[in-house]
């Protein structure tokens, strides 16, 4: 594989990552360094051009550095291991509302067969398909505009369903009976007082409740000097899961 | 969906998890709670019997509760991380060895188109295929009894590499020779040392170094007592992610 | 200085550590080991007997393998960050309660001029001063057995205050008016509720509030294989500070 | 007590605060609020003026805010810890180098009956010392300006050391000696490296090693939205302890 006009490309500068659409005037100034298409254009994945490693993007740069978003994006750190959780697979079909800036998603039709998206903003439900067309991802996912308490949704439907709502304890009875028995229920749930609520609202309805917090700590790779980098990231949201009772 | 002979159930008592195959003499005991065969035979998923849920396991159960292990699995914290960082998809193809008590290949394989096994040691070579029949995993797994410096693989062949072994810089090269150009490597190291050999190791071959460790925090579920739970992993290992020069 | 009867030994014997008070009948049996008086009357500290390591106690020591206990400690991790967070020093009066097995008050009278402890429960009051007694400790620590709510406390009287107790809540007025203009008020709280609870009660009269949560991650010492510890403190408590408004 | 000229007062605007001292010219502008000495000159501490509370600084306000630095400073939540783990009382007396900013000086002084610190680059001395005039502290401390390797130490001297400097391995010999026997050695270390350097070089001449990292995660303090902020520091060092042996 090359690179070739229209390809998305990451590029690495020493710590620096930048994702770019190729075109006939892309240009990239980092320090002194400058790179242009014609530096790139048939440069296979792997070569490095005036200290910029090109390589294909991974599915996490295309979220971080490529999603544009108007909220705090679910980050891949919570969404990739959530994605298990709710046990997805290509015979699942998943449930999910609000679509944000649509990255938790893109995560989660990796695995899923199905993605069911619900989206009550224009602005959002519009930001998503962006993001998703601009990357090519997301084909097994159907969004409506439209507040999840208003949908028609079949009962006992839904193999498992990811809520990041302000209010997800509002949703609750009817993401109960939209799922199939025994069916996961994730959210992400950015304070405490929430997922107290959380609890109390799924307490008779679902069962075998789990909270979890997933903290990332990246470190500097020169080995005569290995430690943590000086930040971190403190906290992204709680990650709440519970099956469906009958 | 209701259960009957032959499948794998999930029990959840309280904040106890059992994971059981259904026989006719099954039989558990938890406290002062006996639930038998006849007490589960045609239940459906998310019924409660005698204070035990019913449910069918996710793969982060069977892993966690139904795998035998001779030594310490990734955990999926860690798998289900690696899994995307890999940029697995089902055009792509993963190299990985060792192959452990085969718990990350399980997770890996739901993502991955194919993934090439080898294993060193007869007795994990085994072990892993035997988890993986009893739960139907890893139908697109591909395993030899073969230390890896000594297998025959193809240049260029594969899209990205798993590496889960004592001394990974030792396999470094072949490594970087067996994947495509700007392929992923990943690799889990249990201690600083080893990641600074790793480092060193793949400075020349490899870029776009990344060390990251992954730390969750269960809490307690109780609504009116919210709080993590008083011991956590503090440590599994350090995820090594670097990317083929060429 | 070298050990005599009476006096307490830390042995630490590879990764275990082990306090005892040297009587004519001392013995430590540790695996196939055992320590006898005989064995180290005389000794000085830093010798070597047997495996076992001779050394005086540190207050940490003290803390966690010699104080008898009848619920959960203040950890040193926790004391010893809110003994400065405190500003305590030998002009500062600071007030306690309750005090529990006496592990707080301990650290804090280690740098405060003088402690004054109120504590409800007739056991823990006995309990904190045998601990003090048996390390001859707190000598600038007076005790109340008495309900602090109803203890006759000078307005404007203390620099700081540490409040350990379930409803911290319910004492908030009263610590204020004992404290001095701008005095501290710390306290630590296992779950998020109460941290609520206490935001909630303190937010007229207090001001500066902070919130922070102490993680320690012990590491195994062995230089060719540096890592963490498998298993790690997830959670003691909250600590709570803020000052008093006027 | 009420604030007047010369006076250092802590100002807490929001969650913002300020470290300043009183002089007739002084003012303040966070915002568009603007503060005065004449707004501040009699008030007591606790008092809100313009929506600044005025307080009296803690240690570890004047550590963070106050203090003047050429490198990274040892981190209160460090040193509070480190203190207490080098059994420091109005007993004992401690050696230090080298002494950076002041800033761990300035937190052992509180405990220790002596400090003897040395520091071989003269900048450093001048502004440690510069540090602790302007806040009156460490009177207890006696710093030369020296190579600590060619300083003439009494053997069996000191109860504990502190060691903050890039080889601490180097002076692993010397402080041994000027150690009492038991005597505990800390020391703080920014890399992996450095910790694997110092466990090889105290191997046969301490014991009772141990090797801790400390996180603190502060969370925002609105009892309605409750929440860890952010961002975190991922690291300052590691923590090294360990006692002589003879």
């Amino acid at each position: 594989m090359s690179f070739k006009e229209g390809d998305w490309v990451l590029l690495v500068y020493e710590d620096k990552r930048y994702l770019r659409k190729l075109d006939r005037n892309f240009s990239l100034n980092v320090g002194k360094q400058v790179v242009k298409f014609e530096d790139i254009e048939g440069r296979r994945a792997g070569e490095e051009v005036k200290g910029f490693y090109l390589l294909e993007p991974t599915l996490e740069d295309i979220i971080l550095l490529g999603f544009k978003r108007k909220t705090q994006i679910v980050y891949p750190k919570d969404s990739f291991y959530v994605a298990f959780k709710l046990g997805l697979s290509k015979e699942k079909k998943l449930l999910e509302f609000g679509v944000g800036s649509g990255a938790s998603t893109a995560v989660f039709s990796q695995l899923a067969g199905e993605v069911w998206v619900y989206e009550v903003r224009e602005d959002f439900y519009h930001l998503a398909m962006k993001n998703w067309e601009r990357f090519n991802l997301c084909g097994n996912v159907k969004i409506s505009l439209q507040d999840f308490s208003e949908a028609q949704v079949e009962e006992n439907f839904f193999d498992c369903a990811f809520v990041d709502v302000k209010e997800p304890e509002r949703f609750v009875e009817k993401v109960w009976k939209a799922l199939k028995p025994g069916g996961v229920l994730a959210s992400i749930l950015p304070t405490t007082n929430q997922v107290v609520s959380m609890l109390r609202a799924t307490q008779e309805l679902f069962c075998a409740h789990e909270v979890v917090e997933t903290l990332h700590r990246s470190y500097k790779t020169n080995p005569e000097r290995l430690r943590p980098q000086d930040l971190m990231i403190g906290h992204t949201g709680y990650l709440f899961f519970a099956r469906k009772r009958i």
